[in-house]
């Protein structure tokens, strides 16, 4: 299939309330995925919700790692959009499950631009 | 369902090549449709590639909105991730759509955060 990127959404839930709340935490988690799966970082912006949950984005070159925490319900919700074939996304999100734990977890897997020739 | 939020992925072929290379107007199509949404803005993160390209994100207070686009192929993708019921993706997407134009357009829609009682 001739699709521009992959886009990974991926659950986690039954995690530590307290490491669901850690911005601090969750920014290194995020940035040390993004490093480790050999992503470039450009950017990043991350928020911290009162009175609980934290939302952040790492923009790397290949696109962007995104994450949402509610840690009232040991729940965190992170996409991984890559381009290019240079970063496995698969990577990124072993990287964040092996981090932030959790009892268990699910990954669903979106092509991105999958293009009609007629079109481009 | 009991969902945390929803997830719209918006794909956009067919769209101006110069507009999806213009990180300015990009920026403002994503905050106008922030804002035009009801949306609070807390942050964000904008990237210009070369040759061509632009990368960025709106951290909301309601979750993000990403963008990356793909002038050479006419494309761009955009991702809308929002909680709680005051903000309607759909009308962030709607204003998106209505920036950037495009011959034709597809969004998938995802929910996010569907809690098995047990893990809560």
């Amino acid at each position: 299939m001739n699709a521009l990127g992959k886009h990974l959404l991926l659950e986690l839930k039954g995690c530590d309330r307290e490491v669901l709340n850690d911005i601090g935490f969750l920014r290194e988690a995020l940035l040390a995925a993004a490093v480790g799966a050999g992503a470039t970082v450009l950017g990043e912006s991350f928020h911290q919700f009162k009175p609980q949950g934290v939302s952040g984005v790492v923009i790397i070159a290949e696109s962007h790692i995104c994450i949402h925490t509610w840690p009232e319900y040991g729940y965190a919700a992170a996409d991984i959009f890559t381009c290019g074939s240079t970063v496995q996304p698969e990577k990124v999100a072993e990287i964040i499950l092996g981090k932030l734990g959790g009892k268990n977890h699910s990954i669903a897997e979106m092509p991105i631009g999958v293009l009609d020739t007629q079109l481009v």
